[in-house]
């Protein structure tokens, strides 16, 4: 409980950050209020005191500077496309949203980098670096809506970190507003700099609990000039692997994706998703969404791609299969494994999973999970796709009875933890995996987390709750 | 001053640590200490009073904890080939070498993945991988002699950073042990793991001040299985950055080094390096060593070059230029760039400096650093070479008067910075660049960076004296 002392210094706090945002930085309409306070689909229900859109960094710095003198929480927001809870406020906090913080602030293409703030979304840093005949790798469902600092927060993976590794791999420097609202101006676009800790990696993957990153310089490719898509058919899942392995020697860094996806996967999108159509004749129990891009013309990418299809066929570890012959035709494949997001939703509750395992033991992930879910839950029904190549399987039993989903959850986790495995590839922690993160991190990790965590916010102010 | 019966602590505890290791883990010939002691161009001449060679991660835990216990400082060592005195001990510590822990532990070509103690050598670790069908891409002149922990430690660079990234991105998981002798167990081998703050980040490049890393998670790749290299003559500065364009928009991700060498550096390798010889008949100012390679055949990669080579000769970038026929002729290109290293030891004392700046800022820094030197020092002489892909750039003035040395280094470093460039591009800050980190990194960095180093390392016992 605040005294009465506490409250209107508390009080006071609240005036002087609307002063320094200004009405353009309030958000006070109810109706706009609920989506800065609940999650997107609806599992953390928040409040905050005050929802605040600074409109620059010394903004950020000034609220963040007034909160941490009056001990209030700082809830940071993106986008709030996040899985975790990772950005639901709690009731004595300001909600701290990055959304008009939305300008590229440079495109260096002879340098191969963009600076962005990070209220940017990341269809629009993708679209910059385009503009500038560059290639921006990072790219997910939410990319129309998430933004490029909570991308940063989570350390968001997606489709193309089997080529280009995830956001922090794209990372060179960062601005971060700090819990005191000191402001480390670190947006450096040097690829090498041994100049002591890489504080950076602290913050990209922090969920907010350390710093709001403001603005970032991030990495761009050469853009791909020639790409290959097909949708396979394949009967068993060991073949997969096979498959993977072959596709990877075939053709080396040119591999770009490979998704796996279930019948079960296929059949909610084409039930779920408008406009879905299944690609192939027949029904097979596996589908792999494999692309391969070049970043030159010429060098024979769809004589490749025809020849690892041809050889795997061959060798019966593909049933069948399409090659898309226009981009038309690419983005109706892509539109599969889209659309099976869209078919969960309309499943009920489950048991969510974001995991992964060394590449190799994919295969034996799910064999032994779908076994363990079926034996343990009979009529419960399992549903995995993801990115084969980086390990990273999202998992998902429906059916199972509500009261026994965390007695699944634990059970498929350790499953993972078994294999060598991670509990969360690419969501994060949030609020929904911090009892997982007691369970399978160890202690002494989990120690020199918050040992860190108390050297850079010693208030406990920023984004409490989350992670640790 | 310690007190009597601290000494005396102080000394059993040195009996402790030698019992732990036993006879074979202490080094006491006075011939073989010399190499632990001073660094190995003897810039740096340190003491200790023991050097102890633990032959497993529980004896490196076992000797820190009696370390922390006494308050002895602990200086960790890896192969000693480091150029910033990072691996030098002072009399009131031990140095504890990692050599005999120098086990390759698991090769897993499915995953693409090496683990190897921290002793190993480095070209061990490229081997190991090389015999299973795989590529460990980390490769730099003291390869021979180098430690994976060394390497990890300083987050070294060397040639294959513009494909492939620094150690730092090779890196899955690590095994350390910490100031207090507790043992971070993280030999993980998944791509993706957004479980927490990554913690590895802070022991890669902490230069041992946070702890000892005992053992690594590496990433592998495809082996390249073609490759083409040239070695180029180019009359002026801007067109080395010309030709760098055009070769990674045509080339793509095939570029796997481009190195740049002023003539100066071409004549050192000739005057002081065995058997080399110069691939061209006339002088050029600048040299362009070139290289490509695929994980593919029949990509074409010859053709490639030979298309680049065409058109920047026709432009006129490249006046002169000889394409390797043969795996020995791409020997005797790359002797030339190694082989300077040896004509630099002949030049005496020298302003010296490993710097990055953005890529499209390479040949300005060059001509305005070369201007400033012979401007300031009349009949010195400067040398650059380096990797232009990363923006990295080894630059030497030779003929300061020794006296005018410092003035001349932070003159240089001011253009660096000036450029939004680092003054530790690969080697890291050690001992000689202690007073430079003060000069050019914030204070606010500094002071989070203090603040971690405090959260890990309490007592400041591991190697002391270094980075901050």
């Amino acid at each position: 409980m605040m005294t009465s002392a506490e409250a209107a210094t508390s009080e006071d706090a609240l005036d002087r950050i609307k002063s320094v945002v200004g009405p353009k930085g309030i958000v006070s309409d109810p109706e706009q209020l609920g989506r800065y306070i609940e999650d997107w689909h609806g599992l953390y229900a928040g409040a905050a005191r005050l929802v605040v859109l600074p409109a620059s960094t010394a903004e950020v710095a000034e609220v963040v500077r007034i909160c941490s003198a009056a001990r209030i929480p700082v809830f940071p927001q993106g986008g709030h496309t996040g899985l975790c809870g990772g950005a639901t406020p709690s009731a004595n906090g300001i909600v701290l949203g990055l959304a008009r913080m939305n300008r590229i602030l440079s495109v260096d293409p002879a340098n191969f980098t963009i600076t962005a703030q990070a209220g940017c979304i990341l269809a629009e840093v993708q679209r910059a670096a385009q503009a500038a005949d560059r290639f921006f790798p990072l790219s997910l469902g939410a990319e129309g809506t998430c933004q490029i600092g909570g991308n940063l927060s989570t350390n968001a993976g997606g489709t193309a970190v089997l080529r280009y590794g995830s956001t922090r791999d794209l990372t060179l420097g960062l601005e971060v507003v700090l819990p005191d609202g000191s402001v480390i101006e670190g947006l450096r676009s040097v690829r090498k700099d041994n100049t002591g800790y890489d504080l950076k990696h602290l913050f990209i993957g922090g969920e907010g609990t350390l710093g709001i990153i403001t603005a970032a310089t991030l990495k761009l490719f050469p853009r791909p000039r020639e790409t290959e898509t097909a949708f396979l058919g394949l009967s068993r899942l060991d073949d997969v692997m096979t498959l993977f392995a072959r596709s990877r020697a075939a053709s080396g860094d040119q591999l770009t994706g490979f998704e796996l996806i279930s019948r079960y996967g296929v059949q909610m999108a084409l039930d779920y998703a408008p406009g879905v159509r299944d690609p192939l004749d027949a029904h097979h129990p596996w589908y792999v969404l494999l692309e391969m891009t070049s970043s030159q013309t010429g060098t024979g990418l769809r004589t490749a791609m025809e020849q690892i299809l041809e050889e795997a066929m061959a060798s019966g570890e593909v049933q069948d299969g399409v090659i898309a012959s226009s981009d038309a035709q690419r983005r109706e494949l892509w539109r599969v494994r889209e659309g099976l997001i869209m078919g969960i939703r309309h499943q009920g509750a489950a048991s969510k999973h974001d995991v992964s395992v060394p590449v190799d033991q994919v295969a034996r992930f799910i064999t032994e999970a779908d076994a363990a879910v079926v034996r343990s839950y009979p009529g419960s029904r399992t549903l995995s796709f993801g990115h084969v190549g980086d390990g990273n399987i999202h998992y998902n039993a429906f059916g199972v009875p509500e009261a026994d989903i965390p007695a699944c959850h634990d059970m498929v986790n350790d499953i993972v933890l078994g294999l060598g495995g991670s509990i969360s590839a690419e969501h994060g922690i949030g609020i929904s995996k911090r009892h997982d993160l007691t369970r399978y991190k160890s202690p002494l990790e989990l120690d020199v987390m918050r040992r860190i965590k108390a050297a850079l916010d010693p208030a406990q102010i920023m984004n409490p709750g989350k992670v640790l």
